[in-house]
């Protein structure tokens, strides 16, 4: 997608033909740059810190620090130790062992000499097969928005969208935000409530960023209003990401998506769910049980990142000597999840919805 | 209560005999200081601005309002301007309103000369009042929390809590705290999860900072975390306060309450509302319908105050250009509501469980 009438992807090799670089979402929305990644630890360290971020990113990027590890040296030490590197930095997206794995499949036999370039043409083909999957998860998140406007008379469709499941957090399109700028596109009248997401702000900083670059009307709105929106009738359609979902359907998303979806039900808002297929755990049911849960630093809910005239700086906002507990990311079981919206089309989130859709997968 | 030792109210007159000190609850928890108001005009700012803010604190700050009014104009028409000067600055506390009405009973048939005297003293009166009606909420909701303690097994009880219902949005004691302050005083284990309350964070500046400066165990979390919380048993008792409640029990308080109510509902978790009978409008059974919700400035979403350095400051951090949207209160219906915890006793979120506790007023 565009910024400042520029096109991008959020990760991609250099002019030198092999470091990676990628859009610094920290920074974002106050500066807009990027951060070369020259090593494998380098890339751990970006997929650690949040430099980037999104489940579909994050396995790109995974898979990319692969290629810089066998880039430097290409023994099967050297693979084991990369692979339990990056597989070690964030416990909840399922997309990052997904990328790991096939980074190992393609690489593993090769003979030592063809493993960097083999793991670099592996990095590319998930780069664009993600760019492709957003693409069809658009389209046929599309025909939800279709049906939506269609009886609105003219006026806005009204979604509310939780964290970043944009571009930003994919390749391009991204997976919630797919739909919404197909939508846009095609010249559906829409305007997105943005959550401002805390404690990281991904909704405030990066979706209402690339909203307002790509032109949709939005407003940004704090986590706790929703309910509120929800129960006056001004929400027609939530959709949002997810870091992972469990073969009946429960999905981790961002702290905070469970309670949007109990207010969507509780209003009867269809609360859909957009994923690539990559983002399914066939080897979890209960996702409430058995997902793990990131537990991040306290600091992030302590302080907060934001402009003070020209500077960006961090600010303390709790109570001195106060403690914090910092739960990344939540459940929503499936049982308030209207559908999922794959790739390969919209279907029940349950296990026969996901069967019917990944026959191949669900044995 | 104490800070740093020193037992404070929230609001008192000055040694001069006449003007009204408030704690700066802008202010806090970076700076302790207090503000000094000498006109019903400073008094109206206060409120509008949140240098007061709760709803009994609202109310008993009007009421010195009028008193500051009388002193300087005892005429019919500065009574009215100071009425009518207050009850616009905020719309969705009823204790406003209430008090207002208590200052215009006190003063309209004196004669002139004794107007400032007669408002004075029903002012203090309200505040002496609200200190007892809290001293009470508390000794019943206590009673809540010794019937937790006693299946806990010596493992503290996790209470989680929205907004500022403490000490600093009354006179002293707290409406929502009150009984958490006695339980903690009484020896009982307890742990309160304060919900951050965005947009303007009273949770994590105000409760916590009440809280350990009374020394009772808590962590401040986002306000996405409470739902996932429940979710993992990790919340045995959910008390808030409310600004106005309807006479069949809906329960208007800071937007984010309802969101935390579902998933009280939905975890099982008992979701309970302290309150003085001065915040109950018994014109008003459809909350949800009929109750007004303050909408904020869309700064107070855009920027976030805090401590850089020696400074307090004000950052932006959404995405430069993008607009928000400021709604202040949610309306919780009462279906969600496990129990009013009122000064004459905890009663169903209905109009009989009103109608028991108020029979004089359920007519």
């Amino acid at each position: 997608m565009r910024i400042n009438a520029t096109a991008y992807r959020t990760i991609w090799v250099a002019q030198d033909g092999w470091s990676v670089e990628v859009i610094d979402q920290i920074k974002l929305p106050h500066v807009f740059e990027t951060q070369t990644l020259t090593s494998v630890s380098e890339a751990a360290r970006a997929i650690k810190d949040m430099v980037v971020r999104g489940a579909p990113l994050i396995g790109a990027t995974a898979a990319y620090g692969v290629a810089l590890a066998m880039r430097a040296n290409p023994s099967d030490a050297a693979l084991d130790a990369a692979l339990a590197l990056l597989g070690a930095t964030r416990p909840t997206a399922i997309n990052l062992q997904w990328a790991l794995k096939e980074l190992d499949l393609a690489v593993r036999l090769l003979p030592p000499e063809e493993r960097a370039v083999g793991a670099y043409a592996r990095a590319a083909q998930i780069c664009d097969d993600d760019v492709e999957t957003c693409r069809q998860i658009g389209a046929h998140g599309l025909k939800l928005i279709e049906e939506i406007a269609a009886t609105k008379n003219g006026e806005p469709v009204n979604i509310l969208t939780h964290c970043n499941a944009g571009w930003l957090a994919t390749i391009d399109w991204g997976t919630a935000t797919a739909p919404i700028y197909m939508a846009h596109d095609a010249g559906i009248p829409i305007h997105v409530w943005v959550d401002e997401t805390r404690p990281r702000n991904q909704g405030a900083a990066l979706t209402a960023f690339e909203l307002g670059q790509h032109g949709v009307p939005h407003h940004i709105i704090v986590d706790n209003a929703g309910g509120h929106l929800m129960q006056q009738g001004q929400v027609d359609l939530c959709i949002v990401g997810t870091d992972r979902t469990s073969a009946r359907g429960d999905v981790a998303n961002k702290i905070g998506t469970y309670l949007k979806a109990l207010a969507a039900q509780d209003n009867d808002v269809p609360f859909y769910v957009a994923l690539p297929h990559t983002t399914i755990d066939w080897s979890i049911e209960d996702g409430v049980a058995d997902i793990p849960i990131e537990e991040r630093a306290p600091d992030e809910v302590l302080t907060m990142q934001g402009r003070c005239g020209d500077e960006v700086v961090q600010v303390g906002i709790g109570a001195p000597g106060s403690p914090a507990a910092n739960p990344a990311f939540d459940v929503t079981p499936a049982r308030l999840v209207s559908g999922l919206i794959t790739e390969r089309g919209v279907c029940a989130a349950s296990q026969a919805g996901l069967a019917s859709l990944y026959p191949e997968k669900a044995s």
